[in-house]
Formats: C-alpha cells, structure tokens, sequence
C-alpha cells in the first residue's frame, strides 16, 4: 500500500464485494488486508449454519493493555432491491455522491475509521474493530459469536463505538446513546364458524380479537423519560379466515410490535400481553419474540469524548438520542459502554444508496480525533 | 296427466332441471304443464340482463275476485357444490328420503302445493302460483318484477304463503311470521404507512378501525320485542394492506353484518355507523347494502288458518318464529300479509339436500287443508 488510504477509495474496494447477509463475498479479506499492513492482528472465523449461516466474523487487535478502545461494524448488507440507476455493487461517483449498496451503512464507516487508524499508530492500550457479516439478517451467529470470542479469552473493551449511520440532517447531529427495545406478537383467537343469522350457534373470533386490541391499544405503557420516548405499541396485521360475505369467521389473528425504553422489560410487557388475551379469548394463543431489551449508556465520558471530537472537526453540536430501529449496540452494551455515531442514514437500505464523498473524509477526520482524545498516548 | 299429482314424482322431474340461480333449465316448463292441466292460466316472463339475468318468472292463475290467496316460490337453486353422494340432478330415492338439489328449498313444497290445488278444484275467489328463478341469487330481478307485474294489473294477493323450509326439527313444527333485515357494511380506513420505529410519521389505519369495531361492537341496538330477537352485529372481515412485520399498514378496512328486527331501519343503522366512522376516522369511507328491511305479519287470521292447518293434518302445534336469514317475503309482505311455511331445512344448501318421502306427502295435505280453509266455497 502506498501513501496514506482514501476511505473513499476503501469504501468503493468494499462496496465491489455483494455481501448481501449472511454472505462475505470477499469483503472481510479486503479489511483484513488493510488491517495486517497496519500492524492489526486479525483473527476470523466462521459461526452458524444454514439458512442464516454460515457467518463470516472478524476481530482486529493492535496494542495492549487498557484502555481498550472497539470499534464494532458489520460488513454484510441488505438486498439491493430492482431499480437502481447504476449497480448496486459497482460503486461509481456522480457528482459529490459515491454509490452502492452499504455505501452509507456501514461500509462507508468502516473505510472512514481504518483510514484513521492509518494516521493514529502512536496509541495508548488496545485498539479493535469488531466486524460481523450478520447485522442485517437475524444477527444470530454475529455480534453475539464475536463477544463469545472475546469472553473466551477474557477480553473485554472499555469503550464501544458502533458505526452505524446516526447521522440525521447532516453529519455529526446525531450520537445514539442508547435503543428502545422491541417485541413482536402474534396473536391468534380460534372460534366458530357460523352464519350471521344464527350467531348464537358460532363464536365470533372478530369480536375477542377487537377487544383484546383496543384493550391492548388503550394501554398507557410509560411517559417515557430523560432519554428516551415514551413506549409505544403498533398493531401491524390483522388476519381473518373468511369464507363468504355473511359467514362469522372461524379464526382471527393479529401481529403488534412494541418498541419500548428503558422503564420496561420485554418479559413483562409480553406477561401482560398473555393476560389481557386469556381474559377476553381463553382459548386464544400468543406468539411473542423479544428482539432485544432497551438500553442506554448513559450520557458521560465516552459520549462527550464524542461530541466534543465532533465539535472540534465540524462545529455541530451532536444531539444525544435513543430513536430508531435496533442495532447490534443492544448487545455490545451489555459488555461495556456503547455510543453509535457514523453517515447520514437518509438512503441506508433504500435504492441508489449514496454517501458524499465529502462526508467520508470528514467522517474520517471525526474518527481520528476520537481515537487520539479516547487512547492518547 | 292420470291419475292424482304425485308430489314425489313432481318433485323429481323438477330436481332434474338443474335450474342453478339464475338459470332455468325446463324447470318452469314442468310446472307449467302441471297448472295448466288443473285449469291455471299461466303468465310468463323474463326479466334482468347478464350477470343477474335474464331470470324467468311465472304467475298462474286460476279463478277470480276475491278473497285472493297466493303462494309464493323459487324454482331456482344454490350450486351443488362438490361431494354428493349421487348427481345433485338425479334425484334417487334412498330409504326414506328422496335427494337432489332442490329437495327441500323449495322444489319438494312447489310439487307439495300443485298436488294440494289440484285436490281442490272447487275454490272460492282466486289462486296463484308466483314463481320466480331468483331468490338464491341477488333477487333483483324475481319476486320484484313479479309485484310489478301484478300491480300493472291490479291484481293484489289478500294471503300470501311463502314455501320456504320453515320446519326445523320436525315437519310443521315452526311457521315464519316475520323475518329480520339485514345491512351489510365495508369500512375503509386509509393510514400513512411507516416503520413501526417512527410512528410519528405513520398514522396507523389499524388503531382508528380497531376503535370503530370496538364501539360498533359496544352499541346497543335493542333487547327485541314480544316478536323478536335482538338486533345482532357481527363483524365478519378484517383486511390489512399490510407489508412486512414491523411495517405500520397504509390502509384497513373491516365487514360487518347487522340483522336487525323491526324496532329498527335500515338507513338509521347506516347513519349511526357512518357517524361512528367519521369521529375515529375522518378519512374513513363506508359502503352499506340494506339487502332488507325487518318485516312482520302480526298474528292473526292467516297465521291461524296456517297453524289450524298444521294442527289438524299432524297434531304439531307450530312456533310462531322471524329468525333466520332473508327471503323473498320481504317483499311480499309489502302487498300482503304474508307467512313462510314448508319443509324440514336441515339439508338446505347442503350436499346431499334430502327430504322425507312422507314430509312431502303430508305437506300436500296441509297444504291443501290450508287451501280448502282460505277459499272455502
Ligand atoms: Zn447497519
Ligand atoms: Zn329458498
């Protein structure tokens, strides 16, 4: 490798790999390449099997000691979906604008902080990046494989960055400090089929099911708190086994998902699930999957190390927030404190995802001045 | 002809015209030839156009002035579905019960009353046969011409008896006096789709329906009367335009059936289920078919005559009754009093539609015992 690396360059070589999850297509020996000419050990291995596997898994060290600083990505992407202007894995600049598919999330932020431990070489403790290809698929044989890995051998960071695109309006506004945890339902009420004329001689699933979710609908789950929105539940299907215009159906189905904060826990909130079906349809069945608790890192040393590396670079005061969808941050922070800060998140999983190229330098630029505040010598 | 009408053997030469609704298939040949050797004068016409149409009607008549006494019948019938034991248009005799589509609802009680009108020749004032080929269908273009037809002449029935399948658990047992309305209503309520992570930009058409369906199911119609039921809703669909798992749907929209007794009407049913929509969902859009409105035919001369009948032929005390679904007396107790009464409708709109040999036979004489009181010389 000569001369110093381009992220925006890196971002393309990433790009140029169709990782769709679970598969690598090369992309993790693009890092590892990267990472060995900077002095990294790279460690990888596979986890899982067929269909969500198996996973390609990779973890970088260079250093030792405390502090350890972990920067934790994922190198797998979503489909790209028909449409696109140009290929979705065949990275290409059109006016300030470099294209692909994870050009935003999160190969973009991947290139942007190996470019900046490029230029930090003189740091203090441990150095890591902690890079899974299944983020974007049921993530069971990623994050949760690498922190087995680490465990195992008794490592353990002492700080997390996780470099997906927070990023709302422009670069830098956005830190997330934590996620709202999640929960899916599935509820099914079986009846008995009937006409409408003789209603007496069926039993109108419709009807349990209606009450069950407007009771589970006038729910006050919490005001929420300091960081995080209230709690919140959706009702997102409802499916009826129908026959013909005057028949009372003889089964109902209903699927919500409540994304919750840190007032609650996913065990309980689908305990009261259970219990308001029981009461209203006895023979009703619930089908719950908690897809991770809320959590936070609470607001301190690691987030204003951030916010002030942000500040120095750009001058945009960051806003700490806990909104949007999950990340593989609600497992991360179970080992150690964890902020997410990376692109602007506008195109992620959309058709002609799209990063500037402005914004790979600068997030580059960012990185660098968080490593030398986070392990300075 | 020679020899008295068989009821059984009429009946089976009408179940072998496989008059599907609308259809006519010889069936109102068969009849015809029937009335007119007993003295009928018999009126044909088609009416309606495609998909409903043409439908063929018939009016016999025989004698004049008054009092006027008309039964009231379908030659048509349901589909025959998959299944049967033997062809649903070969009738066959098995045991005690002949079988064929049309057994019961109504070709056995039409052949029952021509074998009872043939028995008495000698009546006072006027007797008619109103037969139409659609009343299992839409009924737009049957018994509503019929009455056209009637009032173009100014003729108008003193005494209507519809021979629909009224006997439930044995042959005489049950007279319809009345019969419920029915409205049929689709509830559309348009939403903004989103992602369950962000529902402030959503709004989700699922939490406004489920507030409609909860207070639809919460109102109140009636408690019924001395002649009753109470009016009944049943919601009988749930739709969700929905896309993935934690996708806020873009639209939903529910069915739902009210049958409702005479304390109530239609349109005000209508109204109080559009307001209902309005205050949850201003942009919710509602469809209504009042397919009928409650009627009732107060005990009185003509059900007493029926119940006399019934009692003097087989000892049964009948039940006055309007439950059920609708008939084509809806319209007929527009002219006229009007009461339904035939056979056993266990096997209605089944495979293998089956009726007692003897029912038929012992129909014709209460039938005919119903003609020698009505038109009593
Ligand atoms: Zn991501
Ligand atoms: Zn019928």
């Amino acid at each position: 490798m000569t001369g110093p690396i381009d992220p925006v360059a890196l971002a393309a070589d990433l790009i140029r790999c169709a990782s769709v999850t679970p598969a690598d297509a090369g992309a993790q020996d693009v890092l590892t390449a990267a990472l060995e000419a900077q002095g990294f050990t790279v460690h990888r291995f596979t986890s899982g099997e067929a269909p969500h596997g198996p996973v390609e898994n990779m973890i970088a060290i260079r250093g030792q000691g405390a502090p350890h600083f972990a920067f934790a990505g994922h190198s797998d992407v979503v489909p790209a979906g028909q449409g696109w202007t140009a290929g979705a894995f065949e990275p290409e600049i059109r006016g300030d604008l470099l294209y692909g598919r994870g050009a935003v999330d999160m190969k973009g932020a991947i290139a942007a902080f190996i470019a900046a431990t490029e230029r930090v070489q003189d740091h203090a403790g441990t150095l890591s990046l902690l890079i899974t290809g299944d983020e974007e698929g049921p993530a069971l044989y990623g994050t949760r494989a690498i922190i087995d890995w680490l465990d195992a051998r008794g490592i353990r960071p002492d700080m997390v960055l996780v470099g997906e695109p927070t990023s709302d309006k422009r670069l830098g506004d956005t830190i997330k400090i934590g996620r709202r945890g999640s929960i899916n339902a599935w509820i099914t009420v079986p009846g008995t089929q009937g006409h409408v004329a003789y209603p007496h001689l069926a039993d109108n699933p419709v009807a349990r099911l209606v009450r069950i979710l407007d009771r589970l609908q006038r729910w006050h789950l919490d005001d929420g708190n300091a960081w995080f929105q209230p709690s919140n539940l959706e009702i997102t299907d409802i499916e009826v086994a129908s026959g013909a215009t005057n028949i009372i159906p003889g089964s109902a189905g209903a699927r919500l998902n409540i994304r919750f904060n840190d007032v609650q826990q996913g065990a309980a909130l689908e305990a009261e699930i259970r219990r308001i079906v029981a009461e209203e349809a006895p023979r009703g069945t619930v089908e719950a999957l908690i897809s991770g608790e809320a959590f936070l890192t609470a607001p301190g040393a690691l987030s204003s190390l951030m916010s002030d590396a942000i500040r120095g670079v750009t001058g945009v005061d960051a806003e700490y927030s806990t909104t949007g969808g999950t990340s593989d941050a609600r497992f991360l922070s179970q080992i150690a404190p964890t902020v997410e800060f990376g692109l602007c998140n506008a195109t992620m999983h959309k058709l002609d995802e799209a990063v500037a190229v402005e914004d790979l330098r600068v997030l580059a630029d960012i990185y660098e001045a968080v490593l030398r505040k986070a392990l300075r010598p």
